[in-house]
Order: C-alpha cells, then structure tokens, then sequence
C-alpha cells in the first residue's frame, strides 16, 4: 500500500524550539498533519483510538497535502516516543527462539515446554519504561545469584515486531477483528539482562531483566499498510483452541536486520514466527480483559531456523559459548557499554518499517 | 495519626447527577475537597505528584473544614477507582504463602525456590483491568490444559496490601527514601484463575490467568496516617543485598479480615510478611526503571503462619482438598458465582484501611 510511490507511516516529531506534533512520514519528508489541516494531536493516542474510518480518511488526505508548504525534512526533525503505552505485553512466538533457549537453559529437557505449542505464551512487561528509537540504554545492575549484585554482565538485545491497539475494547476480541482494534506496527527492541533474568525468573517471570527499558522505533506503520505483506501463517500442530483459529491464517513477510555498531549480525524473517499477531490478540483478551487505547503487544525475539536468523545474543553466541566476531575484528558474547544496536525492518515493495536503535550506557557507578 | 479523633483517607466520590471529585473520609463522612477550596481533581493521580509537603497541608487543611457545608454522608456517594494506575507490579512477599504453593504443586520438592530469601520476587500486572471496589468480576475463560479451554474451575482471591507511588523518579529509589515517593495505601485483590495460571505460568509467569481483573479499594490512606502502625521489620537470613537493607526496618501491623459472603474465612496480619513495602520499592527501582505517578505495586498474597491466616483459597482448601465450609453449611473449594469476597483491614488505633469487594458474575456464555 503506497501512496504516490511512497509508503506511509506516523510518528510525533518536533522542529527547533516547536511542540511536538503528529507527523506523517512519505519518503524522507515528515507531512506536519496539524499544518496540513489533518489531524491535530501531540501523541498518536487520538488518532489510533478515533478507528479505522478516520485511519483511512488521514491516509487519503495525504494524497493532497502541498509537500511544500507542509513538510519537514525528515534529517531536519527531532522524533518523540510515538504514543503513550497503557499496558505492555511481551509474547514468545517463536519456536526456534523458544527452542533454542531451552536447549541453552535445560539442556537435558524437552526444548519447549509442555504448553508451548498450546497457548501463545506471553508476560505483561514495564509500560513506562518504553523509550523511542535513539535513545540511550543504561546498563542496569540487579541481583545476579546468592548475595551478589552488580551491573549484568550478559547484556542482550531481542529484535521483536510490536502491534499497537487504536480501538479500546470492553471484552474478547475475535480473533478475525483484529483489524478493527489494532492501529498499526512498530519495532521493538526487548532489552535483557540475561542474568538478572536467570536468577529471577522462576517462579514469576522477568521482572528486573527486563523493565529497565524496551526501545520502540519512532514510526508506526498503519496496518493497512501492511496488506501487501500478507502471507498464509505457517502450520500450527497441534490444531489450535476454536478461538485461536482465523477463518484465513495469515502472517505478515517482514524482513528484520539487526546491527551491533552498524555490521549486521542477523536476519530473521518475521512470517517465521510460530504464533501470529492475530492469535496473541484473540489470546490477550479471552479471558476477559479490556483493551485500552496504546496498548502495545510484541510477538517476542523473532529467530528464523538458520543460526544468522537469531534474533537475540543469548542465542547467536549460545549464552557466550560462541563468541561473535565482527568486522572489524572485535568479538561479542553480549553487549559491551558503547555499543549501538540497531533493528531495521522492510516488507515486500520495498515498504520500510524504519528502524529502532540504541545505544549502551555504563551502569550507574 | 489521626485528625479530631477521626482517620483520614483519601478517594474520588460523586453524588447524583455530580461529576466524579477528590474526597477525603473522616468517619462516615465524605468531605468535598474540591468545594472546600482544598484541591480540585477528578483523580488522586495530582494530589499524589505534589509531594510529602502538599500532601501535609492537604491533611492539615482538614481540621478546619465546615462538615456541615462541604461534606456528604458516606452512605450516599458512589465511589470510583480513587487513581489512574500507571503500571501494577505485584510481590510475592509472604514466606507462609509462598511455601504453602510450594507445597501444593511441588509437593516433593523444597517449598521455597532457591532465590526467594535472596530477592522480593515479583512480576508486573495489568494495569487497565484494576477495578474499584464494588465492580463485579465475571469468571474468566483461559486454557486450562492441552486442548481443552473453558471457564476456569479454580477462581480464587488473593488478600493483598498495596502501595501507591505519587512523586516520580527518574532512577534507583534508595530503600530509606520510600516516603517521599510513595503516597499511600490500598487493599487489593488479586484475583486469580488457578487452572489458567497453572497451565500458562512456565516460563514466562502469570498472564491470563490474574490479567482479567484486579479490585483495588475505593480509599487510599496516606502513609503518614500510618506512622503508628509501625513495627521492626522480621530478621531475613541471609542478610539481603545492601539496597535492600533499611536503616531501621519496619514493617506495618495491619490486621487484614477476608470474608465469603459476610463469613469470615482468614485472619492474616500485614507485619508477618518476609519482604517489606520499603524493600520492593527499592527492588523494582535499582535496575533503573523510573516510576511514575499511579505506580501501584502490591504485596502478594499476605498469608500468616497459621491455618486460618491464609491468604487465598488455593491455600485455605489446600487447591480443593479440602473443601472449607461456610457457617450457613455450604462448602467452598474455589469461588462460585454469585459469591462475594470482601478484604478489609485495620491498624492498631482503630483506623480503617476500608474494604475492597467483589462480587463473581457467571462467565461469558
């Protein structure tokens, strides 16, 4: 879905000395949509949450904008965490990356749980702790095992897809109404310590190995943008609960890339994933729970099959068993402080999800 | 600390056909805090940013104000959810309940998991389920097995204490600086789905099976009011981390009552928890993640060392074994429709912490 040749996505940008504001990206110019007579918000909350009739009516209007008069060099402008997030869910969707953690945590265990294949598994993650793409990452230091403490020493990333609720809802969401819910599609980069993570995890879940800070890129991409990159959703088996089962199974084909100081260190494909985004909506919401304008779910570390599809450290290096060596001759188990990474996404027609990056700060001394 | 002989604490009410506004309690009655000429909100979330000094003058400013003028019956208002919580983190502070889950689902292991002395264990929540006090619960549907998926047969509360942040941080909050973020306190239920839970929680934590709904109470007291109620923390071993240690530890004495249909089923006192409000906050903080004003973080379940001070009924009925029988002869292994769970609490003085209700609705059909 193009626009005049350009793809289309939104964000909150500011000029010098000027209030942020809705932005619409065409190409390398930033529409300025209050300007322009469109829509006058500064965070993307109340478009997202004015539903699909509005979503289409902004895109359309953008096909008349005078490029001239209303928009901003896109080098030119300063991006700004796009929407406000009300609860944050994190999934783990995929099975080569669900898989090869338990080959590396429980080595002489089945590599999935029991419930794996069953329910797509997720956690609700630190909403306020979601930070806009360029914005830097502080190491963080936690309980590490019995008495001790300290900066993590193991600290990854998790390059991830993330869905963006526009329409609140008040009950289950069908899993075929995913569309007249969710606004659209940003990266997410999961940030971890892994072992915090380790230490802490059993019983409840990640708590400090993740909540320090998760990075979203600074552009979201509606999901009727997305219509092109739709592809049939891989083969589930077993045959999933009645509500996790859409009249037509579809995917989306988004190629990621992910960058340490700029050498590409991994290329997973995100049609790779075992449970789709549709599903984990139908799953968020069956027992109940309410859906509220900017709420955002990611679908987990996306790994493909191949080991340059691994979409975390934790896996391209097996936990630092097999350090990584990049061009420029330097190696990595995990992150060192200094280090900038980067997750880029297109989808087929050469549409762009842009990119979320950040770069590793040393912990608090 | 109380005002006139009469407790304070602090909610948002309306009358018929009125906007929902700030109120303070003082005995059975509501005072306007808005047409006292006091503070005017429509939430506490304002009240709560403006810090130990406002929150002092507000308390002060009581003991003038003409009940008779700018206060209402407390019979005669309706209550709403006292603040807009921003992300809900959740404990699992109490050593009786967590060895008695031990006990229950891995009755041939060590109750307790080699981190739990070591680190308050905890996991973040949903935020935009928290209900006032009052709101009914409708039973919730989740997966409760391998291919099998229905209203869960094992709806449970939890009796929980909970603390609500008003002044921000940008970083680490110092175990000693607890009281110039945190505003006040809450009782809250955690209602959980124990099949769902049971099913979903490996490896990620809880999801479905707690996100449907969390009650909160209607009044929030604020924590100087409860300056008498503490008490020296219990001894840890081993000696936590350095950040979790307090210049002088203390814990709160609340007596906390959790009543089935009016029957009193638990007795659990707030001081005989392991982990303290103080530690968690320090917990949740040290990693760097900021807080925000409506942070609500809550203890987990708050179970004593004896049979009738626990906290939950997946404990009570030791997960159904043992059913509990009501004093009008029925018996209870978890919740049934239509049955209505009330938390309430006192601190020694004879201030109310107030009650926090529900009442359990059929399941969608």
């Amino acid at each position: 879905m193009e626009l005049g040749g350009r793809p289309v996505s939104y964000g909150v940008f500011s000029t010098a000395g000027g209030p942020p504001r809705l932005g619409a990206r065409l190409g390398d110019r930033v529409v300025d949509l209050s300007a322009a007579g469109i829509f006058r918000a500064t965070t993307l909350n109340p478009l997202m949450a004015a539903g699909p009739a509005v979503w289409r009516e902004v895109f359309d209007q953008l096909a008349d904008v005078d490029l001239e008069k209303h928009s901003h060099p896109v080098e030119g402008v300063r991006m700004h965490r796009p929407f406000d997030v009300a609860d944050y869910a994190d999934f783990y969707a995929s099975v080569h990356h669900a898989s090869n953690v338990g080959r590396i945590f429980r080595p002489h265990g089945a590599p999935l749980h029991e419930n794996w294949r069953h329910l797509p598994i997720g956690y609700h993650g630190r909403a306020g702790t979601i930070v806009v793409s360029g914005t830097d990452v502080r190491r963080p230091a936690g309980p590490l095992g019995p008495g001790e403490f300290g900066p993590t020493r193991k600290l990854d990333f998790e390059a991830e897809v993330g869905f963006v609720v526009g329409v609140p809802s008040d009950g289950p969401v069908p899993i075929d109404a995913f569309a007249d819910h969710v606004f659209g599609v940003c990266l997410v980069n999961d940030w971890s310590a892994r072992d915090v993570q380790r230490w802490e995890a059993t019983p409840l879940g990640p708590f400090l190995g993740k909540s320090f800070a998760t990075s979203i890129g600074a552009w979201v991409v509606p999901l009727h943008a997305l219509d092109l990159a739709r592809v049939p959703a891989p083969a589930q088996d077993p045959v999933p609960s009645a509500y996790l089962r859409a009249a037509k199974p579809w995917a989306l084909d988004l190629a990621l890339e992910v960058r340490i100081n700029g050498h590409l260190v991994s290329s997973p494909r995100f049609a790779d994933m075992y449970w789709t985004a549709d599903q984990q909506l139908a799953h968020l919401t069956v027992n109940g729970a309410t859906l509220r304008t900017g709420d955002l779910f990611a679908s987990g570390t996306v790994s493909g099959p191949a080991p340059d599809q691994r979409g975390c450290l934790l896996e391209l290096t097996w936990d630092g068993r097999d350090p990584l060596t990049l061009p420029d001759g330097t190696t990595r188990t995990y992150l060192e402080d200094g280090d900038t990474v980067t997750v880029s996404a297109t989808a087929p027609g050469g549409l762009s999800l842009g990119e979320v990056t950040g770069t590793i700060r040393e912990a608090h001394s």
